[in-house]
């Protein structure tokens, strides 16, 4: 695919060079990939994984660090009298999920699995720091290819990677998620909010059962759930600033199963969806405090156990107008797409705390498939063309900085 | 008015004497009743009316005890090998009303008048007591005539005037309350409870006001009231054994003037029916509870004012069936009826809780009025042949016991 | 057991012999029981244990009808001269239990049981009846023997039966429950309601399922479910007369099982319990409308399905207490004590609307058992001796209306 | 006061001198604003005032249109060989306040004033006119001056002369609002919403009022509108998608008087902040459905009413960033500032939905005054000075489009 020239303002023929190049690669990149997806691990628990990304770099003569923040690796190119230093993000870790396609490239782990598509980040970034090696004379910025353990597992490995030194020098971090389910072909960016910091919560009302002919020698936990149910609303209509936005949806209730007798206790659990900190914050501590004390109002305890999940993560607008326009000049103005916030959960928004950034998404939906698996789902599977265009954008966002500052 | 003769089982010359002495003595009755009338004392401030009452029992030539429990009256006949001592109580404190009627008797104290009938009550006391002594002969229980001060202002005379003895030795209580709106002549009675505890609760809610538009700056009161106001429905549903009855209501809401602010404050008044002790307790306390504790959980602070009023009245089943035969078979049993629980605040419950007895009306409205004025109305006043059917009464219920134990 | 003569006030022969006579009959009175546990039928499906009893009576020599309402047995003993006439009910429905007792009388059919004491109501009626004959000169009222099919499964024999004749020129009606958690030996009796009216209701909400992050697209059925539970409450709080009982209690709610997803669907299912037909229709229909119009209020729709019950169960005042003091006079005042409201389900109720009539239970706890088994339970048995308690009650209730009236 | 050469990169001496003659009319402006303030006319009785504009466009020589939508005055200028077509406009109408203030320039009419700046506006407006008139040789766009009634009294009068044209060929479209309240010399822009539609609304519940002892005879007014505050959360919390906004709040309730009196009715008031038209709709739609259908769920009757007031007012990003880029370079960057979301209602909004537009506040509180007196107080002045600022950021946004297109 040929850069669109027409939209290029200044002739690069580093850019062009780069990305002819990772056309060349593209099968390594297919071969990368599929030896990670036949050899996947659990977060947390990786050990081949990062010795295999760390060999590749050092076979690249790149300066690499093992054991970043625990398990993760870091690889640095330099240039030479560089303007800045870019990073770029892809995490490695798999999923505990039995593999269901038969694909010669089948997962040979018994109930692990490259379910959300990590393997084809992993192999688009480690390709692409081969390709930038390749024309290193066309380089003007460092580059730091940061490959992140322990994605899909709370608390993840972004923060310590982070606390380790992997963002120390780095002006600017981007990162890009593959989407089974949005079209192949297309990158997607948003500036702003990408993606809400997701918690769940779990409050479970103690009461006191008894028949249901004698309410009076009982502690309903019906009724109490239902008051904390209603009074729940008010933390979204009357204490949150009407220009910031926060979802508290109770996804489930269970209490009692005959119709004469009142249970001993109801379990409701639901999801909080915020952006901001403060408004996270708040959403937590009147959520506890109305369970807890409506409870108490109506002699029933409540316990509320709330599962914190990512930050909520946030796309600097100039890195994100800065990626949007790099990669419309190279993959053309109808491949780049805004997209809503869709994906929960993602430690890539600890990166963007730290320096300015962006996280963005490359469209990976096969063709000519009957079906649709999501990700995390076991017959998860994508279009591999999507690691192509990832770093055909990582490389546009690079050269973008040659002539912007 | 001639005993019933064909119901009475036993001819009792006693009892017709003392019936027939009480007719002869009804225009003392009037005297009596309209002076008080006309020199009315407030509650807890009674100097004149106790000091004219036993006076007129000293002239009696019983023994009389002064300042019992504070501003009371007791006085006692002594009959000759009594077989129980019998006591009967009038209340004489009178109301902070402006008397409005054009009567020869109407009140000469600004601002404070017998707008309750307390004046009759006592009047009938006394001169039942005249019409005792003039027939002592047939008098074979002791009796016990209780004047007591303060009915209409807690916390009443009644349990400090118990305090300082004035049940002691008492083997049963009986008490009357007249009716202006209850047809004269017929006396009503009513087993078991006559009537509620009546407390009152006011509920004061302090959030923070604000602009109507910025709900996050505030705490809103009205949301805050609303959830208590449907909390408090399940103290009643849910707290209260439905075999006994409660009943919790909000008579005012009132909070904010404009529409686009968000006030300060709201207020709640209601009132709190109850029989049984232990439900009264629960409904105060969940009450309390409920407000208190649904204010904290929205993020407000409710203040929580529970005003007593006087135990439930409760009239001791046997007591009341003897009280409901005697008059009978004197005044016929067309003469009288059963009443349903009407009357608020009396605190003749408290006898009844120390001693056997039965509180019970004497009807006594106007007749050729073209209206009706209730207890506590300017205009109020009754019939004064309620006093004498009162006093036959009680002369019914003295003389029953001379035949039943 | 001989009778109290201390307490007969007047010598009452025929009925000392009647007692007399069932002790002696007592086993044929176990064996016409144990014979019917072997063989029990389902309710409404009845036909060997009708014929059964019909034969028995023809031997008697009593005219009977066979089919009353479709499967009752209704026989007559015509006194000389009679008073009144007097009926005694017995139901010999069985349950679809599997009895796992080991006794020589276990049930022969496999899932069905007489684990309610059906066939024990049965044999006392039957030789009750016996007794009588046996001792015809000294019975001066006519009797009416009813055996009822179908009690354990609404809409129950007992209206079938009254609507085809069971009750015409009937005085007065009465029955017994044998109760296997009551102590043996005791006769219970209770003026006025003994039982609730038990209906049960299962609410269904219908909203809109969706993505917990997207409530706007949604029809939040748990939030609706909550604001439903909490009006309902209403219903017993505002909508009841306070003198008056009512409970409903919502005994299940679930909906939903995952924190993130809003289901579709909230169910739940509760239980109301009312005494007087006018509370009860309130009842259904507030509760109906509360649930849905709080459902349309707010987007989503409920549907309300209430199974109704038996009516409650009112014994007459006056025949209580008249089986009350002919009860203590045959086995002692010791043997006879108030029950409060047990027992929900029973459509004894129906007799007492048409006719004066009272339901007691006989005490039928075993001894030296380890462990009390309840009603409807596969272990269930009782003391054969309430039995012959059944009986002597009957005996003394029928006697009483000789010297009565 | 000069032009701000330093951040004019282009030399404008057209600007130039407009400005510097609109120094030179500043007299005039005063006049003008005054004679307007001596005899202010009411929204929509607007007499006097738009004769008295249209004479002055007259004399101007400009072509003038009146009765424009009813009332309004719109004139034209015409450049030759325009690029563009932009309007500017300014309300006319006054209040029914009295005036307070003892200036020599005070309201000769009774109850009538002009105590919202609109008088300023208009000055500020016609002398811009003539400016421009003055220095013909420099405009290159054509400018249509849009003199508009009745902007204080829904429906006000932008709807009315946009039918009738006053948009017709035009490319943008601005206006300002004097605010005494914000600093003297600024001028306040801010992109998209400016300003909420504010809705108010009132719910008044009919319930059926009674004694506070027997709720079961009455529909409880403060019980069904607690029910109703409750579920109106759920429209802000449930309904309304989360990156929108939405405020309903309930500023006052008010029911009942007596602690012991269910009351007849329950009056609630409330106001409704929103933005797009399908949210505003949304809610309104819901709050009815709420209150009306809790009502009668809880037997009650709710009658909503719902005051409209005008559409939220958007101002378009591009339009905006050009006033601001334009008054920066006229002003100074450090008299331009950006404004939150502050004044309710203003009909201007009609106008940016039918051309590109945007909407400005003019800083006018008055130096060394004690106190500062709101929009629509009797005392409410402005600094005069704020009329010149206007006409200067009108001219400023007019030569803007000499340059940009």
């Amino acid at each position: 695919m040929a850069i669109q020239t027409e939209n290029l303002s200044i002739q690069n023929k580093g850019l062009e060079e780069v990305c002819a190049e990772l056309d060349t690669l593209f099968p390594s990149m297919v071969a990368i990939r599929r030896h990670l997806h036949q050899h996947p691990e659990l977060s947390h628990q990786e050990v081949a994984t990062p010795k295999y990304i760390a060999d590749y770099y050092r076979e690249l003569g790149l300066e690499v660090r093992e054991g970043v923040g625990g398990r993760g690796v870091v690889a640095k190119f330099e240039a030479q009298d560089p303007l800045k230093t870019i990073a770029f993000r892809a995490d490695f870790d798999a999923l505990p999920i039995q593999d269901q396609k038969e694909v010669p490239y089948k997962s040979t782990v018994p109930n692990v699995m490259h379910a959300c598509g990590h393997d084809g980040h992993t192999a688009a970034l480690m390709v692409f720091a081969k390709s930038l090696v390749n024309h290193a004379e066309h380089i003007r910025q460092n580059v730091v290819f940061i490959h992140q353990f322990g994605e899909e597992e709370y608390p993840g490995g972004a923060q310590a990677m982070i606390e380790d030194g992997c963002l120390d020098g780095v002006d600017a971090v981007y990162g890009c998620h593959l989407q089974s389910t949005m079209p192949a072909g297309v990158i997607f960016y948003k500036e702003g909010f990408i993606q809400a910091a997701v918690d769940t919560f779990t409050i479970t009302i103690n009461g006191k059962g008894g028949h249901g002919a004698i309410p009076h020698e009982t502690v309903d936990p019906i009724v109490t759930a239902s008051h904390i149910v209603t009074a729940l609303q008010s933390i979204v209509s009357r204490n949150t600033d009407p220009l910031k936005q926060l979802v508290i949806s109770v996804g489930s209730i269970n209490s009692g199963k005959a119709n004469n007798v009142i249970p001993t206790e109801a379990v409701m659990t639901g999801t909080i969806r915020s952006y901001e900190p403060e408004v996270r914050t708040l959403a937590a501590e009147r959520l506890t405090g109305i369970a807890t004390q409506v409870a108490q109002a109506l002699g029933a305890q409540a316990d509320v156990v709330i599962d914190k999940g990512y930050d909520a993560l946030w796309n600097h607008p100039e890195e994100t107008l800065l990626a949007k326009r790099a990669i419309e000049r190279v993959l053309g103005a109808e491949a780049v797409a805004e997209t809503p916030s869709v994906m929960p959960g993602e430690d890539f928004s600890y990166y963007t705390q730290h320096v300015p950034g962006s996280f963005i998404f490359a469209g990976a939906q096969r063709e000519n498939e009957q079906e649709v698996y999501p990700h995390h789902h076991a017959m998860f599977d994508f279009d591999e063309k999507a690691m192509l265009n990832t770093a055909k954008a990582f490389a546009a966002i690079l050269f973008e900085y040659n002539e912007t500052r």
